[in-house]
């Protein structure tokens, strides 16, 4: 899906400020801008206006291997170079390093934000979820569960609200009227929060902790006392927090069914019984899931528990999509800054 | 030396936008953006008007170690709220890879530019310094030497021109009219190109390389046909280039004698004979000298010579010094933005 259509853009300012908030470090990274550039560049050749200037900014948190990023920098400008010629642009492009629950960027310099797989990622783990004795109050879960107590699910939804109304306002100050933000994050189509689009790869994932805790290999306090940073909106959710803001108008707000191997059919040619099929699946659900927490769990786990838990939790996933339709939701919001 | 000098800023602007070219990364890399941050403060706290958001760019080349700024980043930011409370700034910091001889920054929106130990540095070793047979024209030198002949000079002086008259042209799109640039670098005091304090430093560096040739460790070719990328001005030639480009005043522009091993009398208080003192200092050159042109060495000459050659360079600089007052000439000039 393109993130930029042609036709939304309006005559382009003579700088343009464009900004890609969790642009994480990878092949991947400079196709977003690359795409954005293009799409600029189309609209202007259709006026017959010369190509504005880029200020195109990186942003990630400060562990961000932004020198990764960097490193592919000199053959990203020669190809646009090749490409465009010399006159174009010039595209700046710097890497912002923080928290997007924060100020980033200038007063009124940004036109067209971008986020993509972030805004689901919470600033912190919701304060609240222990009892004032401090005992756990999300006992065996990691996440929100069927079983999680209401106050479990009250604090996530606060503390959602709150970061991302925290969100909207940083970025109110840095984007210019009539400026465009595009976000797309995991989410989830009911109002329930605990429905299983939203949660049930979490709730594997603490199903293989705990078989873990059974066998001894880890303490159950352990689990009790771990909860993922994390929040499946409803877009319900999302439309009240940007009205409650006001700087923003809602131009697009969809909900997308996303395989949670998505797309990954072709790795799967060679398997000739369902059981394989299943095998196959669950080790490409396990790969991804585990490139995203694994961090997180090893700094409360410990490193050495992770083979053997990622081994479990790629078993659990392919049993359970064998049976089971479950499928992500993404949202996809399409934001327009106020005059 | 404090680069920027609380007299010299007018009233400073609503957001000022203040570039380091040439960073690098260590812990001295945030100490000069910290200083000109005070300043700032200092400045606006006498005016009674609140502070400035602050744009601040660090720049340096795609393979410089940006991680290791940004890790250093959550200390830096916690410092300056609890210094300057939570109503400051706010200070954005970013990363701007790329050569600083081409556009970096977007059209008038600097306020201050910094660069510290890097324009003696050129985009390029200079072409035409080999004869149209393909012979080497600096036969025995990797820089500048008294043997040197004026062919090479002139490539070297003409490099130097075309480079920091782009900088300059550079800078002038982007930096704002009245917005002040401090440089320093290596350069020299005389009109000579070949004097020993601009030149002598390569000049050993090539005669090690060259017992290097006797002994058969390293081809006589591979000496003759390294060039450093270098180039230290003398104060004339900055003005005639700031002139011909026409956008900048000169305000000052002063020479400094430094000493090869600047500042590090304490280190020897434990050297007891004068033949001690001289190999500490050898020692102590050699390692600054290996910290910043290794790199450029390791890829022509390969890694393996590397210990031999700053060895045998440690001890000519050692016996060098105590025989020779030489110092190097630092260059620093203040500019500001015709209006």
């Amino acid at each position: 899906m393109k993130c930029l259509d042609e036709s939304n853009i309006d005559c382009p300012a003579e700088s343009m400020g464009i900004a890609d908030l969790g642009c994480s470090s990878g092949p991947n990274t400079l196709l977003l801008i690359s795409d954005i550039i293009d799409t600029i560049d189309a609209k202007c050749r259709s006026l017959g206006s010369s190509s504005p200037e880029f200020r195109l900014f990186l942003n990630d948190l400060f562990n961000n291997d932004f020198n990764d990023i960097f490193a592919s920098l000199p053959a990203f400008y020669n190809r646009i170079r090749e490409e465009k010629g010399t006159e174009f642009g010039p595209c700046l492009i710097s890497g912002v390093p923080g928290s997007f629950y924060g100020r980033l960027f200038p007063r009124n310099s940004l036109h067209f934000v971008h986020s993509s797989s972030s805004l689901h990622w919470l600033s912190q783990v919701p304060p609240g979820l222990e009892s004032n004795a401090g005992t756990a109050l999300n006992k065996g879960k990691i996440y929100l569960s069927k079983s999680s107590p209401q106050c479990v699910l009250e604090a996530y939804s606060k503390q959602f609200q709150e970061d991302f109304s925290l969100f909207l306002r940083c970025r109110s100050e840095e984007i210019v009227a009539g400026g465009r933000m595009v976000l797309s994050f995991m989410g989830r189509s009911s109002e329930d929060p605990t429905t299983e689009d939203s949660c049930y790869q979490w709730e594997l994932l603490a199903l293989a902790l705990m078989t873990m805790v059974y066998e001894g290999l880890v303490e159950e306090e352990k689990v009790d006392s771990f909860n993922a940073p994390y929040y499946a909106p409803c877009p319900e959710e999302l439309k009240v927090e940007v009205e409650k803001e006001g700087s923003f108008i809602v131009e697009r707000l969809e909900a997308f069914q996303v395989d949670w191997d998505g797309g990954m059919m072709e790795e799967y040619r060679t398997c000739d019984t369902l059981e394989g099929l299943s095998r196959a699946r669950g080790r490409q659900v396990a790969k991804t899931i585990r490139a995203v927490v694994e961090s997180m769990l090893e700094s409360h786990f410990g490193t050495e528990i992770m083979d053997d838990l990622f081994q479990r939790y790629q078993e659990m996933v392919g049993h359970y999509l064998a049976k089971s339709p479950t499928k992500y939701i993404n949202l996809v919001i399409s934001l327009m800054k106020r005059a």
